[in-house]
């Protein structure tokens, strides 16, 4: 087991119950031993769900199914197994889809295109899906509306640590519930990091306003997150709700009743996404990036993403070194417009440049002690426009390289 | 300093004198007490002078002095100092690089428009240039047509050799040399990579040929190489030719007289390239990769880079970990069309995925012999076109941490 997260949360939260779901986790033999690899959520009729993937050209059978069974709009059950992705593994891996799936029909009694499945683990290794359908009319009829942890620990692979989230919202007066679990960014032998999280909520929500809402809380969140710049073929994000609340209709992505939904879907998402980068193989440091001042907020994350991804930036936090002269090279390689001579640059909260050069009164003991901490602020303000964006990673240390340049066994 | 780079060439090449040009190095004290820190090119009048520089939009003053020069063509003199970029320096910046081409042209007697400079070292602290002027008349008076290695030597920063490539070209019966000289990717603490050549040769070629001529070479060369995918404010290459040679005239940069010229400059550019990669921070393992399949020539380096800059492809090089399956994940995240059940991958010439699956007869044993080695190939064919490209890189190691997340002193 790698060691804990120097920055994992404290626990994981409690999780209360949303009325039109049951889950749970087990072992089913995949490839772990000793550790849960089978997740199952079913919901009540009528749930509807709302889904973003991976933009890799290379994406898994698993995605490539989802994908297609978002077009229903209709959510019964989610299947998630670790310790295999079953991802580049040819038109077999579309049989394993095929076959998990009838199977997932079949035991929860509803069509295939309602079943929602994603698998996390090693790739180019055909999947053991009998192992799965084996397994699911047991764990089916284990399934209980509390057994949040356990689902987050079946979709763990080398994450060290469960992850979880909720928040509460108003519609019309009537309170709904958010709870989700992710897993990410740990990575495991011999592959590839990949991000999945399922939410859910009893909000009654239709498809496509529940699409358009995922999308924007999306942008914010999980696309606002970067480990090491890496994409793997299987990132999924589900949003499922079972629609048992009993709240007013409401009209669109848009609703004004649907404010607060709004805003507690994003906190749940955020909160799963931070947790992902606190998570980053070998990660010492959390690290927010703000850009200003940029042309558009596109131009903005793409600065942003330029910073984060930059392995020199990484490693200077990593050594606890306010580097801006870094930041500079990595602003000035996005390839967005940004103006040299106004350029303004703070790290903690303190200014280190503006205008273009070092402040003339640089004091750099406060900063330096800021850059001992585990969060890090960076601020950076490029001077040509009113675009903002915010984007977190964490450090790039020697953790890093031992997780991922060892030898495979 | 830092330790010589395992993947260092064995030493620094026989570069004969070129008609038309006297060079040297020597110690003025920006930065450095041990080190040559100012180089000096003198070339002979009606040298022409082509040049690419970084697409940084934060590109130093000193890159923007020579954009502006290149216009004329001309170049009487390149000079060059390390141990400050004078970058992010602001107006100041700017005086500094007025002040130094102004004395250089005093002390050559030309125009200031012909004379180029390059700084290389420390960002956001003011430029010295008092050191370079009033160094420059000395450096002049001792200028000699043998001191390419004095040359190659006084623009090093926190490189662990010195670089240096040669090699001659016939054009219309008449031999012409081009020598060349280069530095990177060496960090200097507290700040960036930064990638400098120059190039000399004594053939006559009007300087919108030359510009076409580099241009084309330099993308299989020196844009065909990444260390950490950074890129300095202050990167620039320069091919300078005194036209000393006896040679026919020429027609323009396709023509065919100038068939071996071409050749001959991709050779000493690619040359001068790889050995950048060759003493990439940390690097134990030069790793070439050959993308063919692809819908263009721009898709395939596009994921040739995304193979050559991911972290965890990188890592696993390292590790010396044949792991493909990160491969296909950076295909997949390049964003260029790929089919990824047409997919085939070969390491050392050894074919590991075919189709879109690993091979059924994968044999690990010759594959892994491959990966302990210094040179590691990797080959992708992504199944969808005929456009093809090459592009180097080097590992992702711990050596690469120790550099660059130093404290700084």
């Amino acid at each position: 087991m790698p060691k804990l997260s120097p920055l994992a949360p404290s626990e994981f939260p409690a999780l209360s119950p949303i009325a039109g779901i049951v889950l749970g986790g087990d072992n089913c033999g995949i490839r772990y031993k000793n550790k849960k690899d089978l997740f199952l959520a079913e919901l009540a009729p009528g749930s509807t769900v709302a889904g973003v993937f991976t933009r890799s050209k290379t994406a898994s059978a698993p995605v490539e199914w989802c994908r297609k069974a978002l077009r229903g709009g209709k959510v019964r059950a989610v299947v998630v197994n670790s310790g295999n992705s079953n991802a580049f593994t040819g038109s077999g891996g579309v049989a394993s889809v095929k076959r998990t799936v009838d199977k997932a029909a079949k035991v929860v009694g509803c069509k295939p295109g309602e079943i929602f499945i994603a698998s996390t683990g090693v790739i180019g290794e055909p999947l053991p899906d009998e192992k799965i359908t084996e397994a699911l009319a047991g764990l089916r009829a284990k399934l209980d509306a509390g057994a949040w942890r356990a689902g987050a620990d079946a979709i763990m692979t080398t994450d060290t640590f469960a992850k979880g989230a909720t928040a509460t919202a108003k519609i019309g007066g009537t309170t709904v519930t958010i709870n989700g679990i992710a897993k990410g960014s740990g990575m495991i032998a011999p592959d590839m990091a990949t991000m999945l999280a399922f939410i859910f909520t009893d909000a009654k929500i239709p498809a496509d306003a529940l699409q358009a809402i995922l999308v924007r809380a999306n942008d914010r969140s999980f696309n606002a997150i970067t480990v090491d710049g890496d994409t793997s073929t299987s990132d999924t994000v589900l949003v499922c709700a079972t629609g048992q609340a009993d709240h007013p209709k409401t009209s669109g992505p848009s609703d004004a009743k649907l404010r607060g939904f709004r805003a507690a879907l994003e906190t749940v998402m955020r909160d799963l996404a931070l947790q992902i980068v606190r998570d980053g193989e070998g990660a010492e440091k959390l690290v927010t990036i703000t850009v200003t001042g940029a042309a558009s907020a596109k131009a903005a994350r793409t600065i942003g993403f330029s910073i984060a991804n930059s392995p020199l930036v990484k490693t200077a936090i990593a050594g606890q070194d306010a580097n801006w002269g870094r930041i500079v090279m990595a602003v000035g390689k996005a390839g967005e417009k940004a103006d040299r001579d106004k350029l303004a640059i703070s790290i903690g909260g303190v200014r280190v440049a503006a205008k273009g050069v070092r402040v003339p009164d640089y004091d750099e003991a406060p900063i330096a002690e800021h850059m001992k901490g585990r969060e890090i602020a960076i601020e950076v303000d490029v001077g040509v426009g009113q675009g903002q964006a915010t984007v977190w990673t964490c450090d790039l240390t020697h953790g890093y390289i031992d997780i991922n340049a060892d030898y495979r066994t």
